[in-house]
């Protein structure tokens, strides 16, 4: 857990500077040297291209094909609004797609009790899906939803699309919602259905929504891959 | 980079949980046992209390201090708001503080000058300073802000004061940003200004501020420490 000595610093970082002078000529999908063709190339150890390599895999500039590398393309940078991940992407003009893993009711936690305004233990209806951009596996979104609002769901919904549009559909308006956002690892479990290491740093989200009388309508605990994935916000000035 | 076999992945979710019950009741400060001692009181391998333990330090729940390991504070929420880092500090009654990295003038790169709309090259005001909380170093904030507007700073700004208070103070407004958050790992010279390790997941923003007129005030490259800071953003609907 230590840092590396300071007398690797300037050699990982002009070793990166060159790299990313490489990448600025190479196209999306273009093959990046090998690890050895560079540390020949620039006359450094190959744990110093390594370590550059790295950082530019978890920035979503590179990634891996087969046994190889190949240049990405740019990350898919989400608006925060109170929209689903589904209009989002449409959007950007990326296709998305959802994967259903799971489609239960569970017993809330204190956390999702909390949210939802009901007792610890009550039953929600939990849907977990793997997000799909172009194809490729971006997130994994787990909502709860309170049973006594949308049973109604159960025999009507197609999981694989949008969910704001089916809930929409039964008469209710998102009013507000708030969004923390921070940076975690993922679980093993998570890492497969994300297709990543647990070494890869990912975005994780957790929306709270309510309607327009101010009554919970969601919890959402959505997890990005973050070397596929930004956010922006448009930010307004704030009474003082 | 490979995903830890499937067999693993049971154990190390049971470990998680039993150190996530032992924590619940510690306070703040409180020793965490050790890997050695936890893995003899759990019958499992060190390597897989090493993972859970790893999870809950990316996660800021734990924290190593001097040999050990100790139970931490909550994460610094920061509202994603038009303010700046000294401001939202301290209204969630966090002490705020600066330290003064750099402060020169440098040659405006691509990015920089397509946010300030300047020439790229133009010789642009530099701030780099990492930010605390309570004494604790937990960001590094770098601001380019074009000269033309703001060479006034120079003999009268005390660095480590409010950026925003003094350029409010030169008569401009604030009228809007947008603000940019992705997940990245610290470089090698960042992780020694926070001292952490490259292996800790960051969150990076940038923000480009305009005034009322629309015209550039800054660009802030931002990089927070994952483990110390989450942020939160409200949203309100959007026209469809």
């Amino acid at each position: 857990m230590d840092s590396p000595p300071a007398a690797r610093v300037p050699k990982v970082f002009l070793v990166r500077t060159q790299i990313d002078a490489i990448l600025a000529d190479l196209a999306e999908g273009d093959s990046v040297p090998s690890e050895r063709e560079l540390a020949n190339r620039f006359g450094v150890a190959r744990e110093t291209v390594r370590h550059a390599l790295r950082e530019l895999l978890v920035e979503g500039r590179i990634r891996r094909r087969g046994r190889g590398t190949v240049v990405s393309r740019p990350k898919l940078t989400q608006p925060l609004s109170l929209r689903s991940y589904t209009e989002g992407a449409i959007s950007l003009g990326r296709t998305p797609g959802r994967i259903l893993v799971a489609w239960d009711d569970i017993a809330a936690d204190d956390p999702t009790a909390a949210d939802l305004e009901l007792e610890p233990g009550t039953p929600v209806m939990h849907l977990e899906r793997v997000l799909l951009a172009d194809g490729e596996r971006i997130g994994l979104e787990s909502t709860y939803l309170p049973l006594h609002r949308f049973a109604c769901l159960r025999g009507s919904y197609d999981p694989t699309t949008s969910l704001y549009a089916a809930i929409r559909a039964t008469g209710v308006e998102f009013a507000g919602a708030r969004e923390r956002i921070e940076t975690v690892l993922a679980a093993p479990r998570e890492a497969g259905l994300l297709e990543c290491t647990t070494a890869l740093p990912m975005l994780l989200l957790h929306r709270r929504s309510v309607d327009a009388d101010g009554a919970p309508v969601e919890r959402v605990r959505s997890l990005y891959r973050g070397d596929r994935i930004a956010f922006e916000a448009m930010l307004s000035p704030v009474s003082a």
